[in-house]
């Protein structure tokens, strides 16, 4: 099998690279060779990878990676909400017209590869009822979402078509990100649990009743991976499907944590109400029902404690430094 | 008001443009303007027009109309379902890059006008609940569905960030259609009706049993209208809203005829199935609740029978012919 990650060098598409390799194989077939694209590329993990240091929506540079005919695509490669929200521009540029660009070599190239497109949850937009269903209509109120629900339509329009055979799938926020805070609203969901683990004082800037979802690095991969081998015929045509997670409030977040590490953890998360961030979280979604994707055997932690442990497993060697 | 009509020398916008000149007014303001755009534009039909025969996929034409500064845009231009569906470059190059090229032209402008977009039922797909919510999600099964969907995503952004102001009118299938059959798979539910009328017979593709909804081309330049002096606030940032119409089995429009115009007419109807225009009738939607247009104020006929009256007073000066 030959495989192409765009984003390669993200932190997703560095874990998804690395399962990769370590698997040998995807969706059924030996990995021949390992297609790592990124605007900003680093380094080749192995003989297996090639590197592309590319920006898709420059003309003709799409065109180089479906030249390599790959028989299953990793999309992953796109603007995060927040700059997308910030940079109208750039979020179009590389979340529609980058995709697009890909979409299109793709077609040129006639080889109809399996295509795994990371969307978000972002495409849906409140008001929410208390569970999500999968058939929720798509209300996105940021530029991010509606990036993502153009690229869910073109993806299952070219699947259609017998373009290729696209997967589109909805992660909920990742938690626990490694690395550092980010600028992103969503950074306190990763941080009152990386930094307290790192013996680090962490900021809560909302109540602590917020409802969210969550899935782990290492349940984002796991979805990746089985979106690559799945069979398109039982998926049918609605090709953009829901994760799913642990839909838990930030309290219940902090009690799994107290139950893995302690009360000295904990405390050292601060609450500090911050109001810019508030009024971006309260409009987010909360809790999904994911039914199609758990029917169809995608699976994510069944509690938050299983989503710290992860963490503690893949970022921490198993260790708790306290 | 400076009116600027996209794809003006089409069926609905030679009707909207007659309905402008006679109204003289749009949106509260008196025209002082009434650019038409086509790809083959016709005579200007009064001193205030002006004609604009361009491409808008083509760099540089959107600019020149946007450069216009128009105060109400209705955005006509596209390509057919049935065309969009043949031939997948034309339609996604029309429906989907040359709305992007006039959005984004009218961005540069920056006069942020009132954008009415003509958007369609085909956003939906099967399967489909007895009456389709106006929360229905957007599952379109033909190219011209996703383009039309991709647009209102596009629409909805722009609006929300201040580009324009955007209101996105999902019509039913327009019908009596005046005229020749057209590429649209559609094209059929006009024909029955249109046809016998005229004493010629009319091929009915689909079982009598298909349940359709239909508004009449002078409920569609009604919508438009309207639409176009809508309170942005009071819509909010749902902009795209399904039209109210009339939903009936083919077999009601053949009663409604024969009420109005006798079984000579009706018998001039010949079944006479096929399979590439039921391929994509079975996936279409039924019937609409529309609750949210109905309650801002759009109205359509009250049954099919208005539909043949509104085709005879409009279409046929007001006489039957046989």
């Amino acid at each position: 099998m030959r495989v192409l990650i765009t984003g390669a060098f993200g932190m997703i598409g560095r874990k998804l690279t690395t399962r990769l390799l370590k698997d040998g194989a995807v969706a059924g077939g030996k990995i021949s060779a390992l297609h790592l694209q990124d605007v900003v590329a680093g380094d080749a993990p192995s003989v297996l990878c090639s590197v592309h240091a590319s920006d898709l929506a420059v003309s003709g540079e799409a065109e180089k990676l479906a030249a390599l005919k790959p028989d299953v695509v990793f999309h992953l490669a796109g603007i995060v909400s927040g700059t997308a929200e910030a940079d109208f521009d750039l979020g179009y540029r590389v979340n529609v017209h980058g995709t697009l660009a890909l979409f299109d070599a793709l077609r040129r190239a006639k080889n109809s590869p399996r295509v795994v497109y990371t969307s978000s949850i972002a495409v849906f937009g409140a008001p929410f009822p208390a569970i999500i269903p999968d058939d929720f209509h798509l209300t996105p109120l940021t530029s991010y979402g509606a990036q993502k629900a153009i690229s869910e339509a073109i993806l299952a329009d070219y699947t259609r078509k017998g373009i290729f055979d696209g997967i589109g799938i909805r992660f909920p926020t990742i938690c626990v990100r490694p690395g550092k805070p980010n600028g992103a609203a969503s950074s306190f969901f990763s941080g009152i649990i990386r930094e307290p683990l790192a013996g680090q004082e962490a900021i809560l800037p909302v109540p602590r009743d917020v409802v969210h979802t969550h899935a782990s690095p290492r349940s984002a991969v796991n979805f990746l991976i089985h979106a690559a081998g799945l069979d398109g015929e039982v998926v049918g045509p609605r090709r953009n499907l829901t994760m799913p997670g642990v839909g838990v409030t930030v309290q219940e977040q902090i009690d799994a944590l107290r139950a893995i590490a302690g009360n000295n953890v904990v405390s050292l998360i601060k609450d500090q109400p911050d109001d810019t961030i508030w009024a971006i979280v309260k409009n987010w979604p909360t809790r999904f029902d994911a039914k199609r994707a758990r029917d169809l055997g995608f699976m994510a932690e069944r509690n938050f404690e299983d989503i710290i442990r992860a963490h503690i497993e893949d970022e921490l060697d198993g260790r708790l430094h306290h």
